[in-house]
């Protein structure tokens, strides 16, 4: 019997999210149902939202950083049973087949992978629905081999976030091999900021961040950081040549790059995290002068996601938060906009409106 | 007692290289005395000359692909005798004690390597020399520590430019671990280029050119390519998407890198290895979509420098080159800047002028 869900959805890239009713599909065979508790609102929401990278399809449920409890199982799955307390990220399905999804990378699925929202949606059909639909909602019914364990040593509200703003800052730390005795700079504290700040500092790196203010310095230090650099700071950033390992970029608007790269000791990385949508100048000679790259990195593989979700466990790491009501949706974006966020929104869905 | 040297030199950004003489030091303690046979052309002789990248210090004699033959050494030299085949590359010296120096990767010295040319010279001041003076000569003294030994299987006019063509592709590809069953890819069929084909392909990989034209397709595939692919044909590029495990990108021009990205596989890398100097666009969304990287790599070091010859002369690898005469340069540069050479000039120093 399909399952009454009620959401918030976008249904023009001008129209702010309102309330929204549909029906997610009663869990196959490998499936399983979720009352999603909490989902954390990620930038990327914003973009499919006001369609700012092109081809949302209305209305549209965004949201992939859920956490919620289990509330019925398909005859297959062994993994999970009721009352569990889980997650759902970025990624709903795989090819399951390729080269990345056989190395348990799944979010580089050569087909491509099913998005949590936005996706065409194969399992959709019974219910009706062409694509899929997100985490700003009370219910969903994820494969089994898509759903992450939450360790009880984590709040749900706040290891919502991690099933994006966690996995996207810690697979490439892991990636690059940080560890103690790396020196990672940070740019930008927002969500995945923040993250990364508190994941590289948990893997023993001594950690930089770098903003365009010294507003956020003293949350910076609680969370780990090691030091502090305004990078407007012409004196500061010279005296910080080719100190870094590794940098996580994690701004999401055009930004200049070009006097971050020479921070870059030899054979170090810039890993852009953040959806630009423009060309970012970059110079050959810094990156031939040290060897120096610049790379990118998508979210991380659902084995890497059960990895992380434990490691944040083991070390007492969650993301900093603000709870909302779902319909204070359209004021977070705003906010979101204005930077005026610490750290991550979580949508708490015991504050969804009652169908009328 | 001073070494009477005959060379050609630039002695104003806007005028032709012309006729020089100088005195090279008398070889000291550590010290290779080397009558110069040939020297290769390479693109950054041209910036130099021309000073397209600023700083040039007038006269200069450029030239970094030096190939000769002992002719006297100092009394602590131990690796080196009259009579032997040696070359000289890039650099003279470096600082010896900096991370990258006890690594083995003089090229990326932190105080900075003393270039064959250019560089402030610290043990010119007995022959009134301030500033190193390069390969465009019949004459050179150099630290045995900074030349390399020939092997008898390679001629000396082919292997004078591997001393930096050579090692500039050779370091990349072994950096990023190319053998057998890598995909390589090579834009730009010219000094670089050819050397990064020739070298691929005797690691075992799997070679393709990207070029403008089909004009040197069959070039291509004498020296190893198994495939030459249009870099303006929409349809053939979009057939070699997330194809390569490594581009060696040898274009030395501003040129458009993003389209290119796509070629890349899932941790794929795009090696810079040109002196563009103006900023190139880049997406963050390829790099994001396959994490890949876009790097820079700058020649290689002493040891592997001597790892490349052996190599070559293993494999029977050297340049594909067009001998000149010392006072041919001035028409080689020309040739040069509309692309007009297959696929390096070589100097014979034999052809040099006689002092007046």
């Amino acid at each position: 019997m399909p399952i009454a869900t009620r959401a918030f959805a976008a249904t023009a890239a001008d129209a702010p999210l309102s309330p929204y009713s549909f029906d997610r599909r009663d869990p196959g065979s490998n499936d399983v149902a979720i009352e999603i508790k909490y989902c954390g609102v990620c930038h990327s929401d914003l973009h499919v939202a006001k369609n700012d990278l092109g081809g949302t399809r209305y209305p549209i449920v965004p949201g992939h950083e859920i956490a919620g409890v289990v509330t019925a199982v398909g005859p297959d799955v062994s993994r999970f049973k009721v009352g569990d307390r889980v997650g759902v990220g970025c990624m709903v399905d795989s090819c399951r087949t390729c080269a990345a999804c056989a190395a348990g990378e799944e979010q580089y699925c050569e087909p491509g992978m099913t998005q949590t929202y936005g996706s065409a949606d194969p399992k959709g059909g019974e219910v009706g629905q062409t694509i899929t639909q997100g985490g700003y909602a009370d219910r969903i019914t994820v494969d089994q081999d898509f759903v992450l364990r939450i360790p009880d040593a984590l709040p749900l509200d706040a290891a919502a976030p991690l099933l994006c703003a966690g996995i996207t800052t810690y697979s490439p730390l892991r990636h690059w091999k940080v560890g103690p005795g790396s020196k990672v700079a940070v740019i930008g504290l927002g969500g995945l900021g923040h993250m990364a700040v508190k994941l590289a500092a948990a893997m023993g790196a001594e950690v930089t961040v770098l903003s365009t203010s010294d507003r956020k310095k003293g949350d910076a230090e609680r969370m780990g950081a090691k030091h502090f650099l305004i990078n407007s700071d012409k004196a500061a950033m010279k005296a910080a040549a080719e100190k870094f390992d590794l940098i996580i970029n994690t701004v999401s608007a055009t930004h200049e790059i070009a006097s971050h790269i020479n921070l870059l000791a030899r054979d170090g990385t810039m890993v852009m995290l953040g959806l630009t949508t423009e060309g970012l100048p970059v110079y050959a000679m810094p990156l031939l002068w040290r060897r120096r790259s610049v790379a990118g990195s998508l979210i991380g593989g659902i084995r890497e996601t059960q990895e992380m979700l434990d490691f944040c466990a083991e070390h007492g790491i969650a993301c900093d938060i603000e709870t909302i009501a779902p319909d204070q949706i359209n004021e977070a974006y705003a906010r979101m906009e204005r930077s005026d966020v610490r750290y991550r929104f979580v949508i708490d869905m015991a504050r969804m409106p009652q169908a009328a």
